[in-house]
């Protein structure tokens, strides 16, 4: 019988997940995790948490530690560098402090992550990274830089209006700092959600902070080593605006992190991600690669798409590690890209491309979208819900669906469950839903937005 | 143009929602209802929380008035009676006070309902149905009875421990009466979940009221014309006690209401409902049933089941409501009986047949079970969730699910939408469910109850 000897590069959910499920897979597997950082696997999603102190300190995010590494018997190496893969000899080559180590393996997992993306605004770069004051937030030693620069601050701005952005805020807004928000776009979730949805949450965080968006910020100003201003600009009327800003956090999406991968003749995708398949295999011969490394299918376009959530990289951490333990783990044939949030208090969650992925895909559909209670009207506490969906205009099939209000996440879930089997809106209306009055009305909301949609497409007929 | 006339036969939620969706199929319909209460379109399934107060009138639970029905051009005849039907004329022939209303229709939707059955109880009947302090809840008038004799009750005993007993014990309990529940069955819910689901209930219920599991009434004693007395049995042991009741509510379900049907010579079914198709049609030419006087056929076990969920029923009514109307609309082939309630804030939910009634139908099938909480470790606020699932031994396709706790209803929604497109269980572990900190984990425990039953289902082959 081979002997599995595995290394994984990148300690995070995807590396540990691959690492875990490696062991599960086979008691005797070596397997081995080199990690970068100085923390075993953490929930990066939870970083916003700590800032807000919901989550009372950032060491509360390991989720698995280094004893439970050492229980499971794997080599898990903090403060390691890999500096290069001798893929002919399968050797991999790293540094720990000062020291070289060496260790071979006849699996591989790339779980190298993503690096933040730093857009070009003048004087935000210091000799080590971006300046005093200026941070990302993708580990936690950036939450604790955060969390030590936001005592002595009472303003922040945010570049970004995607998730984290949002989520980033509403942490600080929550600790008593003025916030704004300089997003490109023009509006915020502009990649999570269509803009009747995105509205929904925009009038929510407009009482809390300010967000410029078509704005982009084109230089800090410092005082004394520390951040004072940052000039943002109007993209449409090139008007600029000095913000007085103590703490600036970068939240303007990643680029994938693939030297490695690319070292090794690991065939890139057009996003720039590790092309891997179901079963998380690169190009290369056991090679996998996992998490925000990478890029796999969008079910519904079948184009490719960077993975850039934490639920799917664990996912992929699943695969890759019971495959290269010699298991069998296989994937469904693209994502679907189910995403949720709250801000302040107000959950958003959706399923699918949005309506401008789709048009640029040219697929042609139509939507339906119902503003109803969560509870039926007689029965008091009911809470908003809205639930939109998208259906192709051909073939009814359902494409997509969003949400905002109460309990959107599970409700957008029905619909991950109705994607995947390629349900049609015809049949979403007819589903038979949990009903009682303390729990959720006859037809629920998120049925009667596929009737909706139904209708319409019946008429175009 | 055949000018449409179409009688409905009962004014509760599946003849009111057949004769709404009448109307909004054809606009020149002419639509008549005959109810023999004195109210309009009510949802019953609200009855309970008139008497917790949470619905502060059971007026409140009115959905469509009068003026509604009017706006509408419906004809609503309510305290009308239908006596009989001559369907070689298609002439109804009803009761209006002391007046006879003679009506003619080339389409007739029979939505007469069922009536509660009445376990023999000595001394149970009076002259005029139960005797006073004595109540079944399937009207306003009996919610209405029970709240006036509530106000000078200090105990009360409900017969049956199905979802409407439980919901009724609760609203007693609130309002600070000493409640028990005698249950025939060996425990509560045995129709509506599995054992291990319906004990994590038990224990929440045991903590507010007494459950007689294994009892039944056999005998009532009154003093001035007023209950004092339910005597219990054990089943078990014949042993008998005698409980002070001021109050007795029977709770212990019903029989369809086909006596018009039958005249008119539809074919009833095995389980006595009037037996329709996925149109709502009956076997009678031109005449539609709905609701809880019909049966229909369960999806997963193909067997004919009496319908009585409201959701369903509304479900039938827009069926019966645009088919008779000259629309076409199709209910799926079967139902899945999605199913929830709420017992002092913990959610229950189920979908599909449970375990037992499986077993009477030699479905080989393996379950799966977990128990997880709503949120992620380290974020706080989690609920505990419990989800199980039952998928076909052979194929691996989910026949049924059933939680307890946070989001139940929602997470079994995702069910009930997997199961009606023959889902397997391998395929639900992999589902993309949405996560975010403040909202799900990152494997649900949805997920994560079909993940352990598809290792239970591979380590079997």
């Amino acid at each position: 019988m081979e002997a599995y000897k595995i290394i994984i590069i990148g300690g995070g959910a995807g590396g540990g997940t691959s690492a875990q499920f490696a062991r599960k897979t086979n008691r005797r597997a070596d397997v081995t995790v080199f990690e970068k950082g100085l923390y075993p696997q953490y929930s990066k999603c939870g970083l916003p948490y700590t800032i807000s102190g919901v989550i009372p300190s950032a060491d509360h995010l390991i989720e698995f530690n280094e004893e439970w590494f050492k229980k499971e018997k794997i080599n898990l190496l903090l403060d390691t560098t890999v500096e290069r893969i001798n893929i002919d000899e399968h050797v991999v080559i790293a540094k720990r402090n000062k020291d070289e180590v060496e260790a071979s393996f006849n699996r591989l997992i790339l779980a190298t992550g993503a690096e933040p993306f730093i857009p070009p605004i003048k004087n935000i770069m210091g000799k080590d990274g971006v300046i005093n004051g200026a941070y990302t937030l993708r580990t936690i030693d950036d939450a604790k830089g955060i969390i030590n620069t936001m005592k002595k601050s009472r303003s922040a701005t945010i570049i970004g209006a995607g998730l984290i952005g949002l989520e980033t805020a509403e942490a600080l807004v929550k600790k008593g700092l003025k916030v704004c928000i300089v997003e490109a776009l023009p509006r915020i979730l502009a990649n999570t959600v269509d803009e009747d949805i995105s509205s929904v949450i925009a009038e929510e965080v407009n009482k809390h902070l300010r967000v410029y968006t078509n704005h982009i910020a084109t230089e800090v100003n410092k005082e004394d080593d520390t951040i004072k201003h940052v000039v943002i600009k109007n993209k449409e009327t090139n008007e600029e605006q000095v913000i007085p800003t103590d703490i600036l956090i970068i939240a303007a999406g990643c680029k994938p992190e693939v030297s490695l991968a690319k070292q090794i003749g690991c065939r890139l995708g057009e996003t720039g991600g590790i092309m891997v398949n179901e079963r998380s295999e690169t190009t290369v011969d056991g090679v996998y690669a996992v998490g925000d490394c990478t890029e796999y299918k969008d079910l519904i376009t079948g184009a490719p798409i960077l993975i850039g959530l934490g639920s799917i990289v664990v996912r992929q951490g699943i695969a890759a590690g019971v495959n290269a333990a010699g298991g069998s783990y296989t994937l469904p044939a693209g994502v679907l890209y189910t995403r949720t949030s709250r801000f302040f208090d107000l959950e958003v969650a959706a399923v699918g491309p949005t309506a401008s992925t789709l048009e640029r895909y040219n697929v042609s559909f139509v939507n339906g979208r119902f503003k109803g209670s969560s509870l039926p009207d007689y029965y008091p506490g009911g809470e908003p819900v809205i639930i939109k969906v998208g259906a192709d205009e051909e073939s009814g099939r359902l494409l997509y669906a969003q949400g905002v209000g109460c309990n959107a996440a599970q409700r957008i879930n029905v619909y991950a469950s109705a994607i995947l089997k390629g349900m049609s809106v015809h049949e979403m209306k007819r589903l038979e839903t949990a009903y009682a009055p303390p729990v959720a009305p006859t037809l629920d909301p998120l049925t009667l937005a596929s009737d909706v949609c139904s209708m319409k497409l019946k008429r175009k007929r």
